[in-house]
This record gives C-alpha cells, sequence and structure tokens, in this order.
C-alpha cells in the first residue's frame, strides 16, 4: 500500500534540532535574507487577495505589533518562522487573516503540513503560560520549540493528543460499515463521520479503538488494521486511522454522546464519497475519515 | 498478523465512562463490598511479600494517610480504584511498595494494563496541580478522569505523548538493522535498542519515524510500516512502534544526542535476543523495541 500523506500531514520543514540549542543562531537565521514567515492573527493566517499565503521577511515585519515568533525549521537553506501580530490591522503584504480550516483546501499539500505545524505551536503556547507543576508563569526557549518555567525551571513540552479513529465493517470482506454523528451542532442533517476519541492513559491504540466502539455504539470490534495518520491542528491532535471488523451487527449507542450511528451499505457510502447521496453526507478530502471509508469502498484494502 | 498485547497494553478494565458523570455513583462503586484498590506511595505500588500486587477495599482503606482516590474502571461488576497513601508506613496488608517497573515481569499481562492505567493517572494529577491556561488551582472530577481550574473552570484532560519507536532495516529483504544507544547512563556497555522519539506537532507518525531516524542516525527512510502499540507509563507514553526501510547504509549519526548507532547482522540480533551475545544486549521482552525486533529476526514480518 502506497503511504497516504494527509492534509496538514505533508511538512517538508527539517525542524533544525540542533540549530536551537543556541538563541544567536536561531537570531541569525531569523534575520538571514532569505528567511520568510507566516503571519497569524487571533490563529488566523496571513493571506493574499488570491488565498496563497502571504510570505513575509521576518525582520521586516517585526514591529511594536509583533507577539511570538517561533522557528519553525529550514527547508532548501531557508529558514521558516511564524509570527504573531497582535494588531487588528494587517500589516504590508497582508489582505486578509484567513481561517486554517478552511483554506487548507486551497493549498499544497506541504503548506498545509507548515500551516498545521505554525498553528499548533501558536496555539499551545498561548494556552500554556503557566507551568502546570507550579504556577508560576513559563517563556518559549528555542526557538518556540519547548517553554521553560521562570520559577522551577522545568521544560515544558508542547503537547499532542493520540486520537483513534476508525472504519469499522460488519464482518470480514463485509458490505457495511459502521458511522455515526455525534450530539451538538452537526446532531442535525445526514452527515456521518467515523467514530473517534481520544486514547487514554495506559491504552494501546487497538484497545483504544476497541474501546470507543463499545462505548458510543455498543459494538465489540475483533481485529483492528492501523491505515494511516494524519496531524490535526485544532488544536493539536494525532488523528491515528485504523479499519475494525465487529463481531455482532446489533447496535446501542450513547445517546449522550451520540445522535445516531448506524450500519451503511458500500453503495450508500461511494455515493457519499461522490457527494451524490441526498441522505448521507461525509467528510471531505481534508479529512482523514473519508480516506478511511474510501480505501474500503474502493477496495483498496481487504479486511 | 495476530495482535500483540505488549506489556502494560492488556487492561481488561471498563472505563465507565457513563459511570463518572454523577459524583454519587463514584462514591456508591467506591463503598461496594466487591470494590478493590490499588494503594500506591510515591508512585510504587503496594505488594504482598511474594510480589503479587496486594487489592485492598478502599473504604476500609480509608485514612488520614489517603491522598488522592481514582476510580480506574470496572471489570466483571467489581469496581477497581487506585489510592495515595501518603505515609512512608504502608496499611495493615501491604508488605512493601514495588517499583512499577521492574515488578511488571513478576504480573499478568492484565494485570500490568491496570498499572500502567493507575500509575500514569496518579503522576499526571501529582504534576499538574495548577491550570496551565491561567496558574490557579485545579482539582480532579470524574473519578480522577480529568481535572478543572477552581478559576476560570476549564476541563484539563491527561496527557498522554505519542512517541515514535522504529527499526530500522538496510534495504526490502535486507539482513542488518539500525540500533543505537542513547548518550546518558547508558552510554557505556553494550546496550542498543530501537530508535525513538516524540511525535511532534503537526507531524504524521511516518514522518516522525523519518525525521528522528535523520535526526539521530543521519539515515533517510523509505517505506514505514506500522506494527504495534504500547502504553509506557513513565510517565505516560503511547510507544507507537514501526518498522522502516533505509535508502542508504551510511551512518551520520548525532554525537550530542547518541552514543553511537549501528548496523547489526540479523544472526547477531538474534543472538542478543536470546541473551547469548556478549557484544549486544537489546531491551526484554517488556519492551516492544524487543518485539520490533524479534518480529523481523524470526521472519514474522515482511518488510
Amino acid at each position: 500500500m502506497n503511504e497516504l500523506v494527509h492534509t496538514y500531514g505533508g511538512n517538508p520543514l527539517d525542524r533544525g534540532e540542533p540549530l536551537r540549542r543556541e538563541e544567536a543562531t536561531i537570531e541569525r537565521l531569523r534575520t538571514a535574507a532569505s528567511a520568510r514567515c507566516l503571519v497569524f492573527h487571533k490563529l488566523r493566517v496571513g493571506v493574499h487577495a488570491d488565498h496563497n499565503l502571504s510570505w513575509l521577511s521576518p525582520i521586516e515585519t517585526a514591529a511594536e505589533q509583533t507577539g511570538l515568533t517561533l522557528f519553525l525549521g529550514e527547508h532548501d537553506g531557508v529558514p521558516h518562522f511564524a509570527l504573531e501580530w497582535l494588531d487588528e490591522v494587517a500589516p504590508p503584504g497582508i489582505d486578509e487573516f484567513a481561517d486554517c480550516r478552511l483554506l487548507a483546501a486551497h493549498l499544497t499539500t506541504p503548506e498545509t503540513g507548515i500551516l498545521a505545524q505554525a498553528r499548533a505551536q501558536l496555539d499551545w503556547h498561548r494556552r500554556n503560560p503557566f507551568c502546570a507543576q507550579c504556577g508560576a508563569e513559563s517563556h518559549p526557549e528555542r526557538g518556540g520549540q519547548i517553554r521553560r518555567c521562570d520559577a522551577c525551571e522545568k521544560h515544558i513540552f508542547p503537547r499532542t493528543d493520540p486520537v483513534a479513529i476508525m472504519l469499522i465493517v460488519d464482518e470480514a470482506g463485509g458490505e457495511h460499515c459502521l458511522l455515526g454523528k455525534s450530539q451538538g451542532r452537526m446532531a442535525r442533517g445526514n452527515f456521518y463521520s467515523c467514530l473517534a476519541g481520544f486514547i487514554d492513559q495506559g491504552e494501546s491504540l487497538e484497545a483504544a479503538v476497541r474501546r470507543e466502539v463499545w462505548e458510543e455504539a455498543g459494538i465489540r470490534v475483533g481485529p483492528v488494521f492501523y491505515h494511516s495518520s494524519q496531524p490535526w491542528p485544532f488544536p493539536s491532535q494525532l488523528m491515528i486511522g485504523c479499519h475494525g471488523i465487529a463481531t455482532h451487527k446489533d447496535i446501542n449507542f450513547d445517546s449522550a454522546e451520540m445522535a445516531d450511528v448506524r450500519w451503511f451499505h458500500r453503495d450508500e457510502a461511494a455515493a457519499a464519497l461522490r457527494q451524490e447521496n441526498n441522505s448521507l453526507n461525509v467528510p471531505g478530502q481534508m479529512a482523514i475519515a473519508h480516506h478511511l471509508i474510501r480505501t474500503w469502498v474502493e477496495g483498496e484494502i481487504q479486511l
């Protein structure tokens, strides 16, 4: 099977681990003539009017309105940065600040990868200004790769939450797959997706798949097969995609969490992927769920 | 391929998501006649003189010396708890507090799974008493499944860090694998293991495998294959095990991080797994690294 590189997963940057060991090196890279940066305002990214990313010079963009500056890494010798812009009025060279989720469809996969790293890292710094160990303030180090507590000096590493996301089929070689819709704003309408949930402490990927499907659908799962993974920067998950085979068909879903869980026939799922099914909408190509469904529908994977 | 259930990965408990919604339900479970708990002191677990786990009654153990009490889940209708004991002197029914890593070899896989959940959760509570968002104190909720900030009321979820760990072989069907030893206390001697590292924000599993092998060994990796996963509660990682195929053989390792990185022949690795190789020691069966090496050595997986 060829490896699927998902949206947000194609980051071409070398994160430059050894370069981060000296603050002077990062400053040299930031002021290099070739250096370029993405500029963010409230986690929206600066773009041109045609929705292409605006790459600016970090040194020319630096101003009173600049917040955090993060070193993302290098590609072909070009240092890449992300910079936070505090003012509502964008700096010259930026026409608007765009939503990172809506924008992804307009970008190349490598661009979505850089965007994912930048957005996840900026968000993490903004949501974690304090040390959870002692409650004191912390500050960024190593070009924003980590934070460090001002009081207890603890190194604080960025957080990435592993999530299991799975397409369950009714039996080996089966013709039906299990999709659900959550309670909440998506509960109305025909939007169904793969079941998913955070992997708990002291739990393997496979155990998490089985627990989530049991909790959300009342279905027991036998064999589990890894498929592919996708970073998801809202705020910072690692989506780990699997297929699994159910041991029975009777659903008993948890109505506190789920609005509906149902078996759909392969043909219904196929029509939904082509957006030709009025009674079923599924996630688009940006989401790993789409590809878990598609590879099963198209028989690319044999379960 | 049959699924490998690793040490620390065999947790049989149903974590009882719906039971956690009412504090009164958790209290009813804690005081149930069948309820049982593991008792921890400074992250060491209470055992009998024969190194079997000591299961006590949470209600009988409750005392002034009791710290946190966590609801772990249920198995066959029996509620399981973990309880923190603050005094050096163990309560009746416990002969000693044992190291959770050394002890694992004496336990069944389901027992190691419960131990992993309990230790990881207790440690997380102890290392995260404050809210990283606002710096105020936080308190446990839902039987210890989450914490909640006293000031900003944010829900704080336990943290599990995904780690990529990989056995790289020299070519498809190749006869050599890549093992390394880190700088630090393991740098002397003949102890080598798989390369490994934390998955970064905005990075897929496969990208993390390639980045870590490039950073640590200077080797480029082509195809990557998922193998299995293992929860590792020191303090709380999800080890995601992979095999990968190198695109070349010349190593250029990072001496700041690694003391040595080397290709070993399949026969050398096989002897090391049997502990019959004086010049190479590898991790034991408790570690996923052992099984990444073993399944390749034994030809269970075809790369």
